[in-house]
């Protein structure tokens, strides 16, 4: 593997206010997407995770005198021509990160990379403010996180855009006694209007629709139970601040039957008659519950299908990982 | 509508070191969730967007020596016993910045409030690290802008969890001459292999997926549609970075035939044999792409059943807008 980290700027950076000692970045493995640019001088990276890019002179006379160092945060390419570099842990001389950047971004911007990626965890939100002067912008958070982002070329900007939408899921379960599980919870829009209503709850970064289903009615009911599939699914906008939720109603089959509510968000649980959950007022006066009583009413009575879970394969890449591909299995 | 803001603590805080003209905030209307709490001192709103708390002392000898003043953030009470403030316009010193907030926290956990969320703008990033020394974490970040967040009780955090999807639409578009609209990208893991492929795209924040898939069509190839159903839809997890991709296959009806494609993401585009398309060694190879083309050809051939949108009201409140429920209208 050939390093590509050099500098034709001839500046030796000063480290001088920070310690050895204080110097570890969490860095991921190098690698470049373009092995055909050749060395133009020696790398080495050293124990702080900071490249000192040593640059030759071209005289045998000049090389034997001075070696000109350059530091550069140490980043990762990524697959589009961009660079990741990871600020994970510290502390750093926020003057001493901006000298870095600096030159970093000079580094960069000579190898014409694209998208340039400073991910900094919270115990370092010191140099934020420095990466923002030196035009990065934020691109997503996470709580002990904040990714910041650059474009360096002058052609249209094709960076991936932020994350749009929170994943949701209700279960319909219904036994062989014609009975669905119900619960009533203690806060939220429904508290104290004594509905009953399916299990609830938000799909976890990185869950499955049908596993976070099966996950959230075991939590919320004790019951165990096997996803069918999904019934329905409602998009909506400005759910939480400017994001948007996508909703999806799945039919689960129990696989238990004994009920124990979960203490902290569920105020009672229990196995109701389906007639009798249908006929609450407030099932018929809301339009939405409406619908999915419909639906499910739909599957329980006659042929109504939704979309079942079928394994596959992630992406066009063949080193994807396996995922779920929802369709109608009895239309095909 | 009764201001309850007011401080017990006898502080003033000092404005010293930033000039009137330098603070102007965006701020929301502010209402509050809870009108039983009862204003004990007089509250009134600068121009600065600051609240001067104005601590009347019970006393009426008291009353005519001194008023004890105290300055909060300004900030709008949310529907779950939170705090919004907005942080958008500036500049503010850092250090007023700090002592703000140590005030306002002190007032805000009098009033028993839970979430308190700092919205941030890039041009205040300076004020981020005094935010996160005073408690505060990331929750999410949009280009120009940073959210944080803390949660005041000692009670389990049940703050809304941030964004985790993006969402993708793929659009197969077929015309009465069993003709498929396919393109070919300039960039992207399919750009070179020779591949047609159906448009695809990113859904836009706050769109609905239907609306999505016909502006991707219109934009990637010229072409005017009419949206169908949704065939089905994938699932994948570290789409990018942590988070996870929903991908919708979506049917759609031509409404015109001429093909005019995008310049700058599209080498190519056409209406090509249904047959002709499903026959490229790419798509046999590929399992997504295959099992696409199963649904496909089932949607054109048999009595295959996707999702379409019917529009609902959004949620359990009165005051949501409307949204699409997607549904199998044919089982219903």
């Amino acid at each position: 593997m050939t390093s590509v980290r050099f500098l034709y700027r001839p500046c030796i950076l000063r480290l001088s206010s920070c310690t050895t000692r204080s110097l570890h970045y969490n860095h991921l493995s190098f690698s470049t997407s373009n092995p055909s640019i050749p060395p133009l001088g020696r790398s080495t990276r050293n124990r702080l995770g900071i490249f000192l890019n040593i640059r030759s002179s071209m005289s045998k006379s000049a090389a034997n005198q001075v070696q000109q160092v350059d530091r550069i945060l140490d980043g990762v390419n990524d697959d589009h021509g961009g660079v990741i570099v990871e600020m994970t842990s510290g502390p750093l001389d926020p003057l001493v990160f901006a000298s870095l950047l600096k030159a970093s971004l000079y580094h960069w911007r000579q190898l014409g990379k694209k998208g340039i990626w400073i991910k900094v965890s919270i115990e370092l939100v010191n140099l934020v403010e420095h990466a923002v002067k030196e035009g990065f912008y934020f691109h997503h958070a996470e709580p002990r996180y904040l990714m910041l982002v650059q474009w360096l070329p002058s052609t249209a900007n094709t960076l991936p855009v932020n994350a749009t939408h929170r994943v949701g899921i209700g279960a319909f379960v219904l036994n062989e006694k014609n009975e669905v599980l119900v619960v009533q919870e203690k806060s939220g829009a429904t508290r104290g209007t004594g509905l009953w209503k399916f299990p609830t709850g938000v799909v976890d970064e990185g869950e499955d629709i049908c596993d976070a289903a099966v996950r959230e009615v075991k939590e919320e009911t004790g019951v165990d139970s096997k996803f069918v599939e999904i019934l329905a699914f409602r998009q909506s906008h400005k759910a939480f601040f400017e994001k948007s939720d996508l909703f999806f109603v799945c039919m689960l089959q129990p696989l238990s039957s004994d009920i124990l509510p979960q203490e902290t968000e569920i105020e009672a649980a229990q196995w109701m008659p389906y007639e009798e959950y249908a006929a609450q007022p407030l099932v018929q006066k809301h339009e939405l519950l409406r619908y999915i009583l419909d639906i499910c009413t739909a599957k329980k009575d006659k042929d109504y299908s939704g979309f079942s879970p079928v394994p596959t394969r992630t992406g066009f890449s063949e080193t994807s990982s396996t995922s779920y591909l929802y369709l109608n299995k009895q239309g095909l």
